[in-house]
């Protein structure tokens, strides 16, 4: 793990020096310890208290989508409140708990208050004969139905019954809640964080994403530099809230110029970047780029279709360009979508580091612009506008000149301020510095595409 | 080279294990035993004779076209008919004769019937000064001419003469012919098989092919699974009969998804494939592909202009997407169009092992499809439609279910089952079947190109 | 570096042998010798007297485009002529005199004629302290100023002062003036050569280019072999010269199907090439091809927007395919831009080595031509119009044709000469010349892009 004292903060302009990482890596894993214990869903209460918390730390919209609403091939479904759950044998001992860890009642179960038998209650008893201490995660969201998850020794120890078995859920219109945060930049181009707010009391999956998403969004609220590109970060519901956000801003597709899904970003693994399907977009180039330039240990990986909420952005309609930050790739630890993804899983440490790579690559993507060379006929003039030394012959090749001559010679409206610091090897803010210059002088205009 | 026994049909489930391999090298020789001695040309009663024996064992389309029929650049030949040729001494003792062996005969000679002094008769003999055992395969179809073809020791030992010299041929109008069979699959897309039937007594040019595409009819007009494309495969001269088949076809061009042609398949050498000029048809990709899953020792070679029909098919005009395949490139034995490309020169063995790879290339093609998503914005919801398990949480990443979704998020109406099978890793025939699940669910359809 | 008695020149037949290179080797220096004293400037006597001399080797067609005149983002500046220009000490002793090197004045300097103290002086002084024995080479071409370039140990030896100072300048309305040498070809494309003709005494940079090129120019029009691309050779000033030419000459740009700018190519160093910047010119292609195949040392770079004129040819308005040849690079000498550019720093023999290499790829590129195919459906009938032999089955694949072949098999209107030759090994002027026995057959038919 990259130690935050050595962190080379020097190019990082915008926020990266603004803060203490120390103090950020308590505060990351502090905000992860006090979302932990919410019964969060797809959709429902847990989801508004964990937002109602981050609205804390920065100025979110919440977006509440109707029960019902149709988005694209979907259907909003109701909202799921679960007050409690348990089986108790018929002495009033409760032997599951969802009190004791909100994992113990399957997500968007239907409500039930009955007596049973064991082998009653054993199709809907749900543990893991490999890990036997531990209580998995799971669901039936699109399926009406109820169960129990519990640890394999729980299960083994439970009794013949007969149980009390009660849940006290309730699954009724109401809405979709979502969280937005936009800090403007100076165009309407953006990059699209997106992170899900959807999973129980699981830590890596996902208090981590939600928390160095948090934390971005105070970094680049907070900065007094104005953004090139707008940053906008949404914190959804997986799949049905990603869709929900895709189907409510068709608008902002042509805006994106970049994005990422933050999931599973704290854990002791080494960075895992997986590109979008497109794999052209500003944070597919910076990511990684910043990701070697700091010296962190990470992993590329081309895009697939099975992982977060790259999937519904990465479709083939919208194809936005947006990539997947993780740490261990989700099902490749032991601990995936188990009791055992518990607050002791991650570390304000590697919180911290994630965070600071994300910020690096934000603000880097911030350079990367295209312009269109207005002057294209040999070199312009540039002498007579106080862009050239006056007297010639002399053989240094000074970088801001030479960046003017680089970016005259290629803004060709295609190619970006990061192709040409490729070729160039000039670093790209004396090419956005030349750009600024050669812009306020007529001699380039900027264009759409980054 | 492979042998039978240890070939992996596994995978092959439309006609790689509908028969025995080993009876099958025996009857592809014993066919080539049968068609060695007549005298083909391109035109006339052997080429007749041939297509005749083949329709014994697949049921021919035989298509006669008229002397004199404008063929694009060319024009189709008169027939060629040899009754007899020789050279005797006086006292009739036959020194050179076409009824030993039909290459003494240079192909297409006009009649002569006269004596002639030695230094009359030597600009009309053919020999191979380096090869002075063999006779070598000579024609001149587009200049009268007519001569014979002996080895140097025949020729040396010829003596002075005079010469009784007689070649009983007549040119007349009549047609060109050719065979075809059609196996019909779901769509009018095709693959094209192509077998040149104009040699004479020359085993591996080009009875090896005519073999082994006769065969390859014959299993896939036994299979009882409908192809998904349909195969045609013809039998023709070679160069002029290309040409004409290409003249009459001209509306099957854009239906050719792929295509072989045969020729020189017989002989001990590994097996060369020879890429089209474009380089993308079905063969192009699955061939290549199947020699090696098969572990089939091969070669494989950009396409030039100068080889067999492919010269025809890939030229400009209709560019098709046919290759070839060989084994000893032809040229590159010294037994090439001579008497030592006899029937020992081929064995069984090679010709079934060809015969096996062809099979499997063409088998493998039937799953090479594009399809463009219907409902391409975000996922669309597989749980409803009763594609994706119930319940969610589970780690497990079943193949099916994987393949689900490499297919919505790949099918671009571009990007075929090949290269999703290339970049997912998954077996192509599950990325069909999960295709054609999609089909049913009305999330995907077919596009026109594979 | 090569020998010239070692030079392959068998492949070279319009003029690579046409004259005994070890006397051009000290022609080519002699020009250099005889240019050397003048001091030339962007504009004035100087570049006419140059040109002037030029013009008995060359028919030179002289431009003269006046003051004023608007070019693209420029104006023609004012002509600059320079008498006499000195420092002397009040005793009228010379302590830097313009007579001796006409690097002493600052390139374009105004006039001035009076008495100044040695701190009054000394901003107007230029000097290289890391090199004390050198006179650098200044200029201020685009701001009012005067000023006397002098060695460190010169300056050092000056003295207090006070000082007669005087330059005998004047600045007047005239004209920019350029020469042109255009050696027609069959047809209207052509091939660009540059040269800078602006510097005053300094040997390499550019004596070599301008004695090079005049050279290039004897050689081509002395050719009794009609070229088939025009070559058009330019002495222009550097930048506002090139500028100029591209203004006036916009209804060229279609025809320029590759160009090189000779610059430096008389040091002792191996040959450099530096792509257009879009690297698809036959210069780009046939020069490095042919260093390589001559077996001279030499290195390949990629397009940069500085250096010399390829920075007005390839601008992005006018993107024409123009490199640039040089031994070692400007700037990357210690020598550059001062008065150790003497003609001592270069030699006829690296020259003539340069006259040789450009003179072999301007020659192969007159064979890199595009055809398209008249009659590409299937092979044309080659045997009917003489093209092919007419007794068929011979395995001697002749290089003829084969040339044939691959000429129409791969003429679709886009591939060029120079890639069959690289695709299929055979020589370019055998495929020239099938490409011509096919045009005259009405076969092929030559398109207008290279």
């Amino acid at each position: 793990m990259m130690t935050t004292p050595d962190v080379d903060t020097s190019e990082n302009v915008l926020f990266g020096r603004s803060r203490k990482l120390d103090d950020t890596a308590d505060e990351l894993h502090a905000l992860c310890r006090q979302l932990y214990p919410i019964c969060r869903s797809i959709t429902g209460p847990g989801v508004r208290e964990t937002l109602e918390i981050l609205s804390s730390h920065i100025p979110l919209e919440i977006h509440e989508v109707p029960t019902g609403s149709q988005i694209f091939d979907w259907t909003v479904p109701e909202e799921w409140c679960c007050k409690d759950a348990f089986i108790e044998d018929l002495d009033g001992n409760r032997l599951v708990d969802f009190n004791v860890n909100c994992l113990h009642v399957m997500g968007y179960s239907t409500a039930i208050d009955t007596q049973l038998e064991r082998d009653q209650l054993e199709p809907h008893l749900h543990s893991l004969p490999d890990q036997p201490e531990l209580v998995p995660y799971r669901t039936s969201y699109y399926e009406k139905n109820w169960g129990f998850c519990l640890s394999e020794q729980q299960r083994n120890s439970l009794g013949e019954g007969p149980f009390r078995v009660k849940i006290d859920s309730s699954h009724t219109a109401g809405s979709l809640t979502y969280g937005e945060l936009l800090i403007e930049g100076k165009t309407k181009q953006e990059i699209l964080i997106s992170t899900h707010i959807c999973h129980p009391s699981l830590a890596n999956d996902n208090l981590s994403g939600i928390s160095v998403a948090t934390y971005l969004g105070r970094l680049l609220a907070d900065s007094r530099t104005k953004l090139h590109y707008s940053v906008r970060i949404v914190f959804i519901p997986a799949t049905v809230g990603a869709i929900t956000w895709l189907a409510r801003n068709r608008d902002l597709y042509d805006n994106i110029v970049g994005g990422l899904v933050l999931s599973g970003v704290g854990d002791s693994g080494p960075l895992t970047y997986k590109r979008s399907r497109r794999g052209d977009g500003v944070i597919d180039h910076t990511l990684p780029s910043e990701m070697s330039r700091l010296d962190v240990e990470h992993e590329l990986r081309d895009y697939s279709p099975y992982g977060y909420d790259e999937r519904q952005f990465c479709s083939l309609g919208p194809n936005l360009p947006v990539g997947c930050l993780m740490r261990t790739p989700f099902g490749e630890y032991p601990e995936y979508h188990t009791s055992g993804d518990n607050l002791d899983f991650i570390s304000g440490e590697q919180l911290c580091e994630t965070l600071f790579v994300v910020a690096a690559a934000v603000e880097y993507s911030q350079y990367v612009r295209t312009y269109i060379n207005l002057e294209p006929n040999g070199e312009p003039q540039l002498g007579r506008r106080g862009l050239y030394a006056a007297i010639g012959g002399d053989n240094d090749q000074k970088t801001s000149q030479m960046a003017l001559l680089w970016m005259l010679s290629f803004s060709d409206g295609k190619t970006s301020t990061h192709d040409i610091h490729a070729r160039s090897g000039l670093p790209i803010v004396d090419l956005c510095a030349a750009a600024d210059r050669l812009e306020d002088a007529e001699l380039l205009s900027a264009v759409a595409a980054p």
